[in-house]
C-alpha cells in the first residue's frame, strides 16, 4: 500500500510540443507497482494548456482547483472543482485555464501512457 | 465527453457483506464508454466502513473528504483529505471512518470490477 499526498510528489514542467504553463506530479504510477492505470497529477498556471491533440488511449479525469474549460473538439465545455471528465479514446481534446487561480486536476491513463 | 460531478450521481447504499454504513457513487463507469477504468466514490458515515476483504484487482484511491484509517492487511494507517492511495492486487484491505464527519474517496478499478 502506498499513500501520498502532493507535497510529496515531485513537480516537473511538462515539455510536450502545444503545452504551455503546465506542470505535472505522479502520484501512483507503474514503479508503484500499478499494473493498469496511473494517476498523474497536471497543474495550469492562468492562461496556461495541455496540447490540442488526439490519441489511442482515453482520460479519466477530476478537476481539484481551479476552473477552465475542456475543449470537446472545438468546442469549449466549462470545468471546474468537482467535475469529473471522461475524454474517449480518439476523441480530440484540450484542457485550458480560463480562471485566474491554478487549475489542478487529475489524468488517470493505462499505464503505458503514463 | 461526458462532465459530471457528484451532486448529478445517484447515491446507492453499499449492501456488500462486511460494508456499514456506505454510498456508492459512479460519476464515470463501463456505460458512459470507459474502456478500461472506472470512477466510484465511496461516502463512509462516521463508524462506517468498506468490507475487510482481498481481491484481484487493485484500488487507486483519492481522499476527497474526512479522514479515517486504510488497513495494510491488520496495521490501520491514517488517512485524510487530499491523500492517494495504491491497494495493489491481493492485498488485504479496508477503508474505516474514525472521524466525525462524513469519508469521501474516490476508488478506480478496471471496469470489469466496477
Amino acid at each position: 500500500m502506498k499513500i501520498t499526498n502532493l507535497p510529496e510528489c515531485e513537480s516537473l514542467p511538462v515539455a510536450m510540443k502545444g503545452a504551455k504553463g503546465a506542470s505535472r506530479q505522479l502520484p501512483i504510477g507503474k514503479t508503484d507497482g500499478a499494473p493498469n492505470f496511473s494517476i498523474r497529477v497536471f497543474t495550469l498556471e492562468p492562461g496556461g494548456h495541455t496540447p490540442h491533440h488526439i490519441h489511442e488511449s482515453e482520460h479519466l479525469n477530476y478537476v481539484m482547483e481551479g476552473s477552465g474549460v475542456a475543449m470537446e473538439g472545438d468546442t469549449p465545455r466549462p470545468i471546474s472543482k468537482g467535475d469529473f471528465v471522461l475524454v474517449t479514446p480518439h476523441e480530440k481534446h484540450q484542457y485550458r485555464n480560463t480562471g485566474t487561480e491554478p487549475l489542478v486536476f487529475m489524468c488517470m491513463v493505462p499505464t503505458e501512457f503514463e
